[in-house]
């Protein structure tokens, strides 16, 4: 039989078991996070009903979907009505409109799965990729203190993941908005547009931005352009200078009023979730590029590596589910879209491959006492520590390579000597050290060993 | 605009919060055992090419595949080259055979992961179900001994699942293979057939069974037959019991001695392994649908629930990816399909709805306090307590119905009285009784509480 080449299609990350293992353990953190400021766990068919998902989309969205179909279905030529979803957004919409009379408000889940994008193949874009939600959904109405809470989940996720110091950095699109009008861009469809030129700035720089507002496009006076670009490089260095700058911004609408309202609210409960100030700042470039957000909205961005650019964004929104159901359900919430996230730690060497899980290797030197290596493994496994044991002899020094190779640090040897003397002998890989313990201080003496190499990771 | 009905596809389990949450722990209690024995988490893309995905199968698995087409090329009118995975086993063959010199053999893997199949609706059939699957995979040779390790698994697995007695039933394809050598049905493509039947036994009953081996297709006689069926009748009670039972069958050609001496391996290593001999038995009509399997062959039962059939079921393979590498690769797995059992538990009542993760609510008494509310949340976040704040406030009453119906049963009171008094009020929703605790006393307090809960459940 001709031997089919064993491949994965461009655009997904396939990874190897220790880098796995790091992996899982980004995404353990983030749970355990999101679970501890109570909120509760949600998963949705991957594949869904495509009326259902593209109800609201054009555009680039739908070009990038994936439509599934059956056998059955292809045979009969029949135009696909599954599709994968794109984002975790549409399904929690769909799930809260679907399932509204059986869950309670203000609906605080999180959502951590895959979801599929038809890109084009290129670096660093996948086709498949984890995203990490929490959003709060609100029943007709949902306080802007729920804005102040996200802050809160993302330093408490980002400061676990240990990935380096991390700022994040709020706006508010009303605040913008209301700013605009009192320009005079009173217009939305030209605000919108003038906002999806600032969002620009980062990559192309005030002077390129102050061309296009003035140029044929826009058509702004030159001081109206400057007083946005003034405005959207605004930056606070503490929770009172943001409320000065604010402040500085001088009298305006009822939009910008009631953002800059929303703003200082959010700001100062952000401190009192206990977030420090050297954490959290006022950035008024932050437009985000969906129309979608229409209050508070964020961006996380790690100081030490801009370029990676927003690690968790997000936002407030009016109303989640108008394309499902007629009860308004506005909310606010945040993604990490882990997959790109890990790739760019590791491209930038920010993470390294992890340990295994396997806490110890029980070697085999001598195949009779098979049936006492596999009790003091089943001793080890009842005292949680994840343990392999040898099943195949060989010799001694191939099973340490298998170890080694493995990523298992500890390595027990239990020969005619130890069994005699009643002791065991645990070799660290790593350290190439050895030593001897009394066969019922073990479990006591690993779990110091392992505390202790967690605490080096 | 007109609303969109929220609906998901039929055939696919979507679980309400509370319902995900007790999901949720048994795929944590499968993991957390895999990897105690020392399995390595892999996770592959859903979709692969439909050319690696189908090398192998044919026939009723094919027609149940789900084709995947981005936008692009579907508008092209292009046969789709993608497809999604509906097993777990051919993605680790070409996992293994595209890495398999990154990794170490034995390579022993975990996967929990979603697998589609686009089945037939129809009640307890899913179109999308979790898979948890377990494999030790060796590098020309793997040595019989690791087929014992995985009833290991399976009992560490199902008593923390703490679904009620359940029983491991083994037995060995070489050994039924040799017996029927040894009753003149030598032809392998007959004995394959006669696997088949005798595999409806359960389903079917005897009568049924005898009927269709003496029958025109089959031609054999009516003592051959009753040979055929006394041996898949075959049950021990005990270890001894086992072997005695293997003994009684008297001599046979090759490979139903080797088949019988590689089951008194596993069985008495099975026990090695720490698995009472009340959960493990030979039973010598277990010989799995597929003719993937050529050793030993597991199939688990709850004995108070013989009607839910295998709640886990695998065995030993020859070579796991013979169409992607002339490596050969032999193996031994287990899987469970969680969906499904999941389903089953609940539906025969043996699964309640999970209490909430989010272990207590802070309410809001006086708005005023919002800043010593969020503290105190930050400290029990702090000592790893989930804590939900209520942010917007509104009645105590109506927060403590809120708080029931979400499944929180610990409600934490701060009013006025408390904070001069320096004393927190703690109701247990589900005791309905309440308690007061110095401050400095609340997290132990209630860590004895949530202790008292979790034994509780």
């Amino acid at each position: 039989m001709a031997l089919t080449p064993a491949r994965t299609m461009p655009g997904v990350l396939e990874l190897l078991p220790l880098d796995q293992i790091a992996f899982q353990r980004m995404l353990d953190v983030i749970r355990r996070n999101y679970e501890r400021f109570g909120f509760l766990p949600v998963e949705t068919p991957v594949i869904e009903f495509s009326d259902v998902l593209l109800t609201k989309t054009g555009g680039e969205t739908e070009r990038q979907v994936y439509f599934v179909q059956s056998t059955g279905a292809l045979e009969q030529g029949e135009k696909p009505d599954l599709a994968l979803r794109f984002d975790l957004t549409v399904p929690l919409a769909r799930y809260v409109a679907e399932h509204e009379h059986d869950l309670s408000f203000p609906f605080r889940r999180y959502q951590m799965q895959r979801v599929y994008r038809g890109e084009r193949a290129q670096r660093g874009r996948f086709r498949e990729f984890y995203q990490c939600d929490i959003d709060v959904i609100g029943k007709d109405n949902l306080s802007v203190r729920y804005d102040a809470e996200l802050p809160a989940v993302i330093y408490s996720v980002f400061r676990e993941l240990d990935i380096g110091p991390f700022t994040i950095q709020l706006n508010n699109r009303k605040l913008m908005r209301g700013f605009f009008e009192s320009l005079g861009v009173a217009d939305s469809e030209q605000q919108t547009l003038v906002l999806r030129e600032v969002d620009k700035l980062d990559k192309r720089g005030a002077d390129y931005v102050r061309d296009t507002l003035t140029g044929e496009q826009f058509g702004l006076s030159i001081e109206t352009a400057q007083k946005i670009l003034d405005f959207v490089q605004v930056r606070s260095t503490s929770l009172q200078d943001a409320f000065d700058k604010l402040d500085a911004l001088g009298a305006g609408p009822e939009a910008m009023e009631q953002g800059r309202a929303e703003l200082k609210e959010v700001l100062g409960l952000i401190r009192d979730f206990g977030v420090p100030e050297t954490h959290f700042v006022l950035n008024l470039s932050i437009a985000r590029g969906l129309d979608y957000y229409t209050g508070t909205v964020y961006e996380t961005t790690l100081n030490d590596h801009p370029q990676i650019g927003s690690i968790c964004s997000g936002g407030r929104y009016e109303n989640l589910a108008s394309q499902y159901t007629k009860s308004k359900l506005p909310g606010v919430g945040i993604s990490i879209g882990l997959t790109r996230l890990y790739w760019q730690l590791r491209d930038a060497g920010l993470i390294a491959t992890g340990q295994s899980t396997v806490d110890v290797l029980v070697t085999q030197m001598d195949e009779k006492q098979l049936p006492a290596y596999l009790a003091l493994a089943s001793e080890l496994r009842g005292a949680g520590i994840a343990t392999e044991v040898v099943l195949e002899g060989g010799k001694l020094g191939k099973q340490f390579k298998y170890a080694d190779r493995a990523g298992i640090r500890f390595v027990i040897v239990l020969g005619e000597d130890e069994l005699a003397k009643g002791v065991v002998t645990v070799k660290d890989l790593r350290r190439e050290d050895q030593f001897e313990v009394q066969r019922s201080e073990l479990i006591k003496a690993l779990r110091v060993e392992l505390a202790q190499a967690e605490v080096g990771r």
